[in-house]
């Protein structure tokens, strides 16, 4: 088959790849119908991901179509078309047993296009299908169900549910890109009072608007003045880090109200300062958190009756084999205006070839 | 009457100043029986929380009995003995209806030797009686009471309860000064299945024991081995910084396991590094607080019934004339030993002069 | 000044009666502006209500102008326009310290119009006005403003928030009459995948439609069919009794899956049989209660920010001194289509006597 | 092999049956080492449960060690000593998913002995190893760890967790036999203010006493006045019922606070009644529940480190082989004075036969 390979820092290519088959009884085989590019998997080919070996098919989200199951596969078979989550789950482990999947310790968490070869293929071996893939309504389709597989679970657990939003809320997001407008969305679900979207790019706090938000602040102006006018001085009750560099997360901190919540679901590539000395009495809870996917099936459900806004992220599409053109298109978001950016999906599925 | 009145960085006396008395009708006037010395009032001292203005009299703990009460105080009235909390609380603001009243909008909040005249003195106004004093068991002594102004509640709310200790849990409470201490002993409740305790100081770490602590560490040496060693290479459920440097924040951010609570109680007077390139996939919950003193009913029910080892902390007593040595036997508390430091009590009580 | 007065069973009047005034520090006197009527005064009126006694003022749901306040009132002066909650809370028990209002042991509680003169008069004397009234904003109407006296925050509180309503869930409110009505209304703030309502009442049925159930069923067939077909059999997630007889509230038992909640709103004259021999290996929470008005701030936000559909519950209008012909409509409502009935508001506000 | 076989209503034996082996790739097969014999074993006896059907091996709380495994089994392995959970676990469902493995959906729940052959024999095929066993410290004894397979969880999670015990309530648990020890111990874990434990057999009571309980009262006295007396007239914060009969049930919705928490952990056979009409106004939370067996792990750290008191519920221990004399001891509680009887154990290991 054709597979989005990794070769070591700036060096990747779509290329011929062996076929991928069932290897443990727990396993599936999934023919890929769509899939996406993750900002992740940016980082990854800029060699901040090491353990990534050269060799490793990337991605880790998809849509598609069970081709093949082990003898211990029990609640899917050949021919249903699922959701591949971005996080796998043995189900055994502790974590698992709290569901806290991506914190795995039996084998599983985020592996898919990090440790073991991923999605961006024509076709995906998933371990532990069980509890690592979702059978998809009808209803929902590729394109919709794709940003389900990463980005909306976690704009929604680690952003609002680690943030705690709730009905009346005051809620700050910062970063209005694919992960900040999820929370966007997700937010709303909590009919929060006010959703205030933070960004330096004005084309994404349009954006942010069409999501939900109902004020917008450029970063590099006063955002901290504005929420501190809506809220009488008092701070935001929550604010969502989504970009994942040490001065919006700060800017978070300085943001929130005592008494509330800084959800981080920014990826950090280094420390921020943490200023206890004015925290300290402000009562303030900090969460982090990587994706556990355990609301996937509320998430579908949500997406079925059509209560997510899921498409709106998608501003491109491609066949799969242009999987060159799409990463180049994903990375220079800037001048493309790309918000996710969608391969395979419903206007082209590939071709079924023989497996096993 | 007297009273042990700031004048500025570094100095301080004991001396002649007004007696107080009924502002509001809210207002109690308690003469005081028994008072400690808290960290915080040797950080005034040294010019450290400079909203103290001189003149101000010292002090945010004390046990004592109710001389006087404005018109609309109803749950107390003279005679009463009552602990004085160190928080003050209105009753009518956001924060004080969700019991948060170390956040009091409406004139409470820390207070007494802060921004009003404390309880280091023969006789204090207490604001909000109603809501800032509370009745005293009769079989709760003084000395023990007067432990439950501050030290335990911060330990219990701040620490044990922020941080979620549950049962079988492993618990890592770094610093075992007073409040530290107070930790480890309020953490028991919870029945975790070890208790942890860091310091430098080897009698702190035999009291930490005495506590009911399981384990003991050298924060110089290793104590993260000794955690991973315990956790079989996880990590402790809860941290609890207890200290108030930068240090020892990075410590328990270090110890906590995925999934678990870096609760902070120190007070810092400086920011600490927030190593969000290991933290933020790590699902961990950071929180800060001022303690709010709305489980002190509770810790008196349980100091009641003989749950509480709030005496073991009481290292000195002295009579309420004899402040300046008792602020010197605790600020040495490396050299005297000092735990908490008791003025008044059981062993003294002030004689009553007239009031109104 | 003018009210309507209880005068035994049967028995009431719109009457002169003396002008109320501050008794306590922390009393108010109101101007009422509109006031309603509640299913509870119909109660009172037959005579269920025995604690009721002849000569009092009935009503405990306002919106007015405060014209006198007690010395110790801090929050609110003459001149402010507020919302008079249906309770009242002293703010310093036990209960109230933990915004369990509506169980005050200090004075407070339900007491407007059942222990005390009520709001259906031109002026009323309101206890604890810190706690027990709420400034308006500009932008809310007194006609939706004085549904959050009582039927808003009852809804969401005693049948939402007791119910843990959670997005993607399915709920089922039984009885759409104003209270069940609101649940619907308030349960869609969190966003679940559908509400089902359930009455015998058609039109009621439609209204349920129009403020947000996605499916109803007639009570008399089998809704309990209806729901297990919507959720592969299992039942729902939540249950809402608003209703107040023995065999809605065991059609909510019998409705809700394994893990779910029955969250009671309806008021009870008799007991309900409660079916263990099913229930108790079924994982299921039942909750009670009396509405706290805790939320009231809150829902005044949401309903500033237009997300609250207040102003449709409210079918007739009338003048406050046409107050036996609003009884008689809202009595007779399978007749009159009547939800709620609301006296004064912004079609006529009563003259201004002189008070004090 | 030997093993406890149910005949119909009445009518079992101690036979030989044929050995079971692993049928699916998560099974194990346990030979058994400690068993006991459950309230609910007699009840199927008597004919109560129908769904057992006649040829059913008995029992359904065991310790043994693994002789056999499938080829998906991954956490233990033959050799391992291990604790058979009375509940067994698909791993898959949306109830496991959530760790509610009592309502599992996917073939688990409770089915040894009941819908599969149990553990009363001298091996046990256990499907869903990995969730449904737990590996046992050596330093936990067999005696001991036959009490985690349910009784313990039974009492903690259905009484303690979900009455949300916490410290310095007052606890009522209705009911002293195996359960209602259980729960007075594990209450004890939150350090509530003080335990009341009511039954009419006044050697129970003094069990009671030695598990924990501060206060003990004849049930066909007047429970609910000593409970008034010892909380100011309010009520427990949290009754348990831990017998099955209305009485007990109604019982305890009498004797709790407002606000408190009835958790039902009595098997019922007939219902209850429940008056709404004094309940609806007190904020009551009420709870049911089959055991999920979820804190299996946290209860064996806990009995690890001697901080439960398991040993002491076990009055009576017989070889494996003397399994009726057993079940007659146990049956006859009021006159042998039994409260569990364990079989095998540390005084009697079964000899290991061959197996496969």
């Amino acid at each position: 088959m054709k597979a989005h390979v990794f070769h070591g820092p700036g060096h990747s290519a779509w290329e011929e790849v062996p076929d991928p088959h069932v290897k443990d009884p727990t396993d599936a085989v999934v023919r890929v119908g769509a899939v996406t590019v993750c900002g992740t998997d940016l980082h990854i080919l800029k060699g901040d991901v090491p353990e990534v070996r050269p060799g490793t098919v990337l991605g880790h989200e998809a849509v598609g179509e069970i081709v093949e199951v082990g003898g211990d596969v029990r609640t899917v078979r050949p021919g249903d078309r699922v959701l591949v989550s971005c996080i796998s789950a043995c189900g055994r482990c502790r974590y698992c047993r709290e569901s806290m999947y991506g914190q795995c310790l039996g084998g599983g968490g985020w592996i898919l296009g990090h440790t073991i070869d991923g999605t961006q293929a024509e076709y995906v071996r998933v371990p532990f299908a069980d509890l690592s893939v979702h059978p998809l309504p009808a209803t929902v389709t590729s394109e919709d169900a794709v940003l389900l597989a990463d980005i909306f679970p976690t704009a929604y657990e680690v952003g609002v549910l680690n943030g705690r939003v709730r009905p009346g809320d005051t809620v700050v997001v910062v970063g209005a890109g694919p992960v900040g407008l999820a929370a966007v969305a997700t937010a709303r679900l909590f009919a929060p009072e006010r959703i205030v979207a933070v960004d330096v790019d004005p084309s994404r706090l349009r954006a942010a608007r069409e999501f939900g938000a109902d004020a917008v602040a450029d970063a590099r102006e006063t955002p901290g003045q504005l929420v501190a006018d809506l809220t009488d001085g008092l701070g935001a009750d929550v604010t969502i880090e989504a970009v994942g560099v040490p001065e919006t997360f700060e800017m978070c901190a300085r943001m929130v109200r005592p008494g509330g919540h800084v959800a981080n679901v920014g990826v950090h590539g280094g420390p921020a300062t943490l200023h206890l000395e004015d925290l300290w009495i402000r009562n303030v809870t900090i969460t982090t958190g990587l994706v556990d996917t355990r609301t996937t099936p509320t998430l579908l459900r949500m997406a079925a009756a059509g209560r997510l806004p899921t498409t709106r992220l998608v501003t491109h599409t491609f066949p799969l084999d242009r999987m060159e053109e799409a990463y180049d298109v994903f990375a220079r978001a800037a001048d493309t205006g790309a918000l996710k950016v969608v391969l395979g999906g419903p206007r082209r599925e590939v071709a079924v070839p023989a497996t096993g």
